[in-house]
């Protein structure tokens, strides 16, 4: 009978890849705390009108759907940004400013494709109930670091301002209607290229001469010569909208250099638009030049989202970290070298009579912090040893009755080939030297 | 506008609640890893045939299921027990024995009532490709030392074995078919009580006078004295299922007993039928005296559920620890005691002005290992002490124009309502010590 399949879209994930989707996890977890982040959790399944009307016609479409046995209209979490705005609203109590991580899984029905997936992990960091800008900037000083300790070491954060790009748009000479529109085709431009950009305006009917000049200074073409803060001021400073959104890039440019982040990681570029309709000031994702994977974090401030859902307007800024493309850039830097599994020890079965003897052995390197298995009943030693390796295993540990008599172990090293008998006594000392474990 | 609801029997975490979950599961994975255990993870929906069959009538009503928009049948995952057999099938090239755990959601449409809920975590172990009783007795030592971890001292692993329940209703006279209707009575001695049981059994048509005899003498009245292994095995011992059934009962005090578990933590019960009709061999659960909550882990042997994915049996044990009730054990423990959250210190602002000095204040706290958080932006003093109390953080960080030229920061303990001068250079040392950090 062949093994049944999972549905499309969705995967195993088997513990070589577990381990290191459970370091990035565990590594960021870590970062997100030491900024005084907290964690929350949210039930996989909503009502539908809970998510309905918030992620865009295309958004929409890839809801998971269904009745529940009760007939209520139900669906699978799309977002972590969505549930968090319902808590927020239904838990007043909260102490604001309320910064929160959510690592966890979310679910679209979108087209399966290399690297696009109907289940994956989504690492979200949320500031809720501050317009401090300088929570925008921390949000950036953590996505540095927390790269920066996954040993990233060629990415780069783009930063824009939504009031900028209004003020931007208006000051070329577009209607306010026409701002969504102009911001849509802007954020193909990646994707596209600027000659079809300028031609997506064209063709809704947007694109004027002022416009199509200043999208070439000072977008499209980076000269890149001089502060592109400046440049972009010169033209937008005169709306309010503008100056504000010029001082909010400045108070983030300052984030940064108190928290000491190498200007090589990030750069303001006004040609980033975000997606999502909701943004309403500072946006900002993570691109890595090596593999082309598209970025690998994105976010921004959305201060009206949680007004949809309570009576108060509460401003939020937020990123959120994607866990699958993380892995892909992790394993392209790890390639070739083997990741190892977590089992430091593995203790043969010499004989079943043995076995008390090996549990007692297994108990001791244990409550030494050493990973430990024992091989649960007699068969050869080679079959043994090859499970050993098989699992990466480093360390092999043999009793026969000369080790037991004389309270000893031969402790043979996988990778060298090599063993040596040592006292029960010293072993745990011995193994910790072997792993550095303190 | 109201808040929306969430549906019946799904929550919300809440930070406080998270600290006690995330606090139990890294303790668990912890145990989990140091027994030679590597983590898996599957997704949340399978298609419903994956499922359909394998949880009993009851069961087989409580699963989620809806169409994909492929017009598949597809189901919310039930278990971690019937998605491990499926990828153990898939991937034939696991070295066995295999040993998983999973940590993970699952879901089921029951009635929501009193500690039931609809997505509840479960934390499974299991070990996959050996039929060594060594490995059931280590599933038992593990459960042991996780609960032993959490503080727990008021637990009993209460163990029996099929084979032996089967051999024992054969020689009541009880016919082979009429077994399973047996342990499923049986099952509900500790809910209704032995009244019932036997009432039930006699409704069934299968109580005979042996039965009721043996019944009463071995099992309901749980005699105690003398070793309750060899009163079984007087009954059971001549035949061959039964004497397998006592000799791998045997197996499991000798693990245990060499793991050094306390004779207090388990016992032997020859009322335990555990639900599920799956089992083949060792069953198990743990139950706490206080709170009743029913068992907080169970399990068993199922030497013949990967069978029906596979072409080959494999033989395979496990038990799953349930997340919700260790919770409830927990903070009955914790009553009074105030959980604290992640964050340890809190950087007041002063005025916006001096966001940068507090930003780099706050890098080299974190960079010492310490969870520092900064107040986004100026308000009064009192809000911002009244956060931090709120927030349960015990250091509070103030730096004025006197502080900042100084290079010191005072620091206030919010506990003692004290508060001192201390030089930049030595703070990091200062409230390492209060924390005791290494």
């Amino acid at each position: 009978m062949a093994a049944p399949q999972i549905p499309k879209g969705f995967r195993d994930f088997l513990p070589q890849k577990m381990v290191v989707r459970k370091r990035i996890i565990s590594l960021m977890t870590e970062v997100f705390e030491s900024f005084g982040f907290e964690p929350l959790d949210t039930p996989c399944l909503e009502y539908a009108e809970t998510l309905e009307g918030k992620y865009g016609e295309e958004g929409e479409k890839l809801i998971y759907k269904f009745e529940d046995r009760g007939g209520r209209n139900v669906a699978l979490r799309y977002d972590l940004t969505i549930p968090l705005c319902r808590v927020v609203s239904a838990h007043p109590e909260l102490p604001k400013p309320f910064k929160r991580y959510q690592i966890a899984p979310v679910w679209r029905a979108d087209k399966p494709q290399k690297g696009r997936f109907r289940e994956f992990y989504q690492c979200d960091i949320d500031i809720i109930g501050t317009d401090s800008v300088y929570a925008d900037g921390e949000l950036l000083a953590i996505t540095d670091t927390v790269l920066g300790k996954l040993g990233f070491d060629n990415f780069v954060i783009r930063i824009n301002n939504r009031k900028v790009m209004n003020a931007f748009a208006l000051c070329c000479g577009l209607k306010d209607v026409e701002v969504a529109s102009f911001l849509r085709s802007l954020d193909k431009l990646d994707k596209i290229g600027a000659e079809s950009v300028l031609r997506d305006l064209k063709d809704s009917g947007i694109l004027n001469a002022k416009l199509e000049k200043s999208l070439s200074d000072f977008i499209i073409n980076d000269s890149s010569c001089g502060d592109p803060l400046l440049e972009m001021a010169s033209i937008v400073k005169q709306t309010e909208e503008g100056a504000e959104g010029m001082a909010e890039l400045e108070i983030i440019r300052d984030s940064l250099t108190a928290y000491g982040v190498c200007e090589e990681n990030y750069m303001f570029d006004f040609s980033l638009a975000r997606g999502l309709d909701y943004y309403t000031g500072p946006v900002f994702e993570t691109i890595v030049k090596e593999p082309k994977i598209g970025s690998i974090t994105g976010g921004g401030r959305y201060d009206n989202l949680i007004g949809l859902f309570s009576k108060n307007t509460i401003p939020a800024t937020g990123t959120s970290f994607g866990l699958e493309r993380l892995v892909t850039v992790m394993e392209e830097m790890a390639s070739g070298e083997t990741l190892s599994g977590n089992t430091q020890v593995l203790i043969t079965c010499f004989d079943d009579s043995f076995m008390k003897e090996n549990m007692k052995v297994a108990t001791i390197l244990r409550k030494n912090g050493i990973k430990t298995e024992i091989y649960y009943k007699k068969s050869k030693l080679k079959k043994q040893l090859s499970y050993a390796s098989n699992r990466a295993i480093k360390l092999v540990i043999i009793m026969g009755p000369d080790e037991v008599n004389e309270n000893n172990i031969t402790l043979r090293d996988m990778t060298a080939g090599t063993q040596e008998t040592v006292s029960q006594h010293e072993m745990a000392e011995k193994i910790k030297r072997v792993y550095d474990i303190k």
